[in-house]
């Protein structure tokens, strides 16, 4: 389309050299279009804004795909996902492509937060162009993303919040839609950093503000990852790590150094972007399961999944203000739970969520015991720590819930006999 | 940038309005910037080809990040990406995605087969934009490619390989660069097709040819998709799954019409396409292990992995012809592995593969029962085929290995007790 709009010009300036009497209107012309091609949210080239989203199964609908999922019985009310906010901490590797998924998506409003530009060493992952070498990673960002959809709301944040002023702006624009001190104006946070600092200070801005959010990370030798869901108070934050764990000192800016630096893949970080904006999807427009944590090792294809319980002796306040809170609130939040089972009993005998669909097309009926016969593993660490004294293991953990300690123990025991029949 | 080269256009037409007397030079300097727009790799704003592969850690180094995987023991020589050639069938939701990776990693040559258009109903996925509406799917890949890494070498074929004449195109492409008649020019072909009867036609070339490929899908709800690797002769093919299951009668067209249409979702589609590619590098640059089917459930971010051996009573003659010939070689090849093996533990012992990194970062260490407890699993069906007469396990399957079997056995019963615990 461009191409045909520069040949258009190039046609336009040759009438012009053959006929420079009439070089007014031609010029005139050649303007409009220039115009219309440096704005091309407002052009024909581009689309323009739609004010709801329709399930019509046309060519120039770019919801229509979307809109199916209701159709197909995977999500009950697609359309809300433009009543949502979504704060993205990072715009690298992985932040950049959950950014795309999300705008690709239609999610309602993007927060984006980045202090780095454009590099030609990052074009070994996905979404950042060689044009854009020089411009901060926020605008190239909203560059790209207004223009694949202008439905969204973009803001973004050249700022780094490690720094006191850059983590106030953080907590304020996180509050800014916000009438309740306590609550944000957004509904979730996805962490893309690539350093334990940073990751801490996601860390501390979520736990003061109650915000649920979503870790990930990619390791140094660019084949592993893994994406977490915190919720403060209810699950490990970030901090929760047993206090006989220390960070080993990792200097950010030593990985930076010339002559050194860390590999990355675009796979491994379009997978964990995937897996990371798949369950953003599922926890903001409820359907699916949402995993506690879900690890990607990709030298074996093997994909760890845990639960992490929040610690008691965490030494971040805000979190043990949480777990407080959290415990507090057991009657009130069994009692809706409760509401809620029996609401959904009586709904579903109406309806019930899996028809099958009118092309006969089976879906292949996965059997649980891939991930669930490994939540019991132990703590993994975050990524830039290890252990300094022996396994945590070793020491007394936060007690299991009483029902499933027996079991717990049985699927221990199992899990030992498997790794020997698989180690031999 | 190049709103940057549309302003200077701008100026230089109020110019000619001004000065209408020295024309010629100032439109002949239009033309020159117009003629770099139109075909960016060329023009200053991108990047310029790069000779050879520099490990050296500097912002302007696009391929730092990919050579550190040498650095970081993970691949031996990664430069010998620039050696293969990588066929991608179907330019899709997942094919598009896997063409910028490979475009991304550096792939030496790259084959781009797709028969439709860009429309605004495929934003919904990564890739394409809106303002490519309407191009060939195969003009504006080679598009957006070539602007991001201009050492790759792009072919593409704006063809349906289901018709008789894009079949020969089809399989004269894959064959040009090949001096020998039964070897093709081009190391992997990956399958993106989004239908049964592309999958069989990519399926007969690659068992015609004896050429390795890898499968890929993704269902019709969004929410499950899947990998698979094809060896003619040595794995299952295609057309391998048993005999009783027949083909459910979907027809591609059903799809398309006027109100009904399948979900999708750039998030499925990324995952899918990011273990297709990994899986791609791993063979290619002989790393990790290859996984010979991989599924991706993303409601319970469930992995199924198995195996699939060929079937000695396959429809497709030339995959029995495969097959009888990887028979008839197995005594060279077992002499030939070895060998490789001898040279291999000689080597190993001057250098370990795994040494540890400067930065005391340590890898989580990953146990592998999540995977290989399901290596058992029976048949999965492929996309579109539904069993029309009792399971598969009823009836005889070719017999497993005799040394691993008394294993599987142990690892069926452990993983019964397992899933009745997991149960409870």
């Amino acid at each position: 389309m461009e191409k045909e709009q520069l040949g258009t010009l190039l046609r336009d300036l040759d009438a012009l050299k053959q006929h420079p009497d009439d070089h007014a209107s031609t010029i005139d012309r050649m303007r409009e279009r220039l115009a219309a091609m440096m704005n091309p949210a407002a052009g024909a080239a581009s689309r323009s804004k739609i004010k709801d989203m329709s399930a019509e199964v046309v060519d120039n609908n770019p919801y229509s795909r979307l809109m199916a999922l209701q159709r197909m019985g995977v999500v009950e009310n697609y359309e809300r996902i433009r009543d949502y906010s979504v704060a993205i901490v990072g715009i690298g590797g992985v932040g950049s492509v959950a950014a795309e998924m999300l705008t690709r998506c239609g999610i309602g409003r993007l927060l984006l937060y980045d202090y780095d530009t454009v590099e030609l060493a990052n074009m070994n992952r996905l979404f950042f162009r060689p044009e854009q070498v020089g411009m901060t990673k926020t605008d190239a960002a909203v560059q790209t993303l207004s223009g694949i959809n202008p439905d969204v709301v973009l803001e973004s944040y050249s700022l780094n919040i490690t720094t006191v002023k850059g983590f106030e702006t953080f907590l304020a624009s996180l509050k800014a839609r916000s009438s309740d001190e306590r609550s944000t104006g957004v509904d979730l946070v996805l962490s893309c950093v690539d350093n334990y600092e940073a990751r801490m200070v996601v860390n501390q801005a979520c736990n003061e503000l109650g915000q649920t959010w979503m870790e990930s990370g990619v390791s140094e030798d660019a084949v592993s990852g893994h994406i977490q869901l915190l919720v403060p108070g209810e699950t490990a934050c970030f901090a929760c790590a047993p206090p006989l764990v220390v960070a080993s000192g990792v200097d950010e800016r030593t990985l930076k150094r010339e002559g050194v630096c860390a590999a990355s893949l675009p796979t491994t970080m379009g997978v964990v972007a995937g897996l990371l904006v798949q369950n953003a999807l599922k926890y903001l427009l409820n359907f699916g399961q949402v995993s506690p944590y879900l690890g990607y090792n990709s030298l074996k294809d093997y994909f760890p999944a845990m639960e992490m319980r929040p610690n008691p002796q965490c030494s971040n306040p805000a979190c043990v203000q949480r777990q407080k809170e959290y415990m507090e609130s057991k009657p009130a939040r069994d009692a809706a739970a409760k509401a809620k089972m029996e609401a959904e009993a009586s709904a579903e005998n109406e309806c019930p969520v899996h028809v099958d669909n009118e092309w006969n097309i089976s879906v292949v009926d996965d059997d649980e015991t891939g991930t669930s016969s490994i939540r019991n593993t132990p703590y993994i660490l975050p990524e830039g720590l290890v252990r300094e004294l022996p396994d945590a293991d070793s020491y007394a953990e936060p007690a299991a819930p009483a029902s499933s300690s027996a079991i717990d123990d049985d699927l221990e025991e199992l899990q030992r006999q498997l790794d020997a029949l698989n180690a031999s």
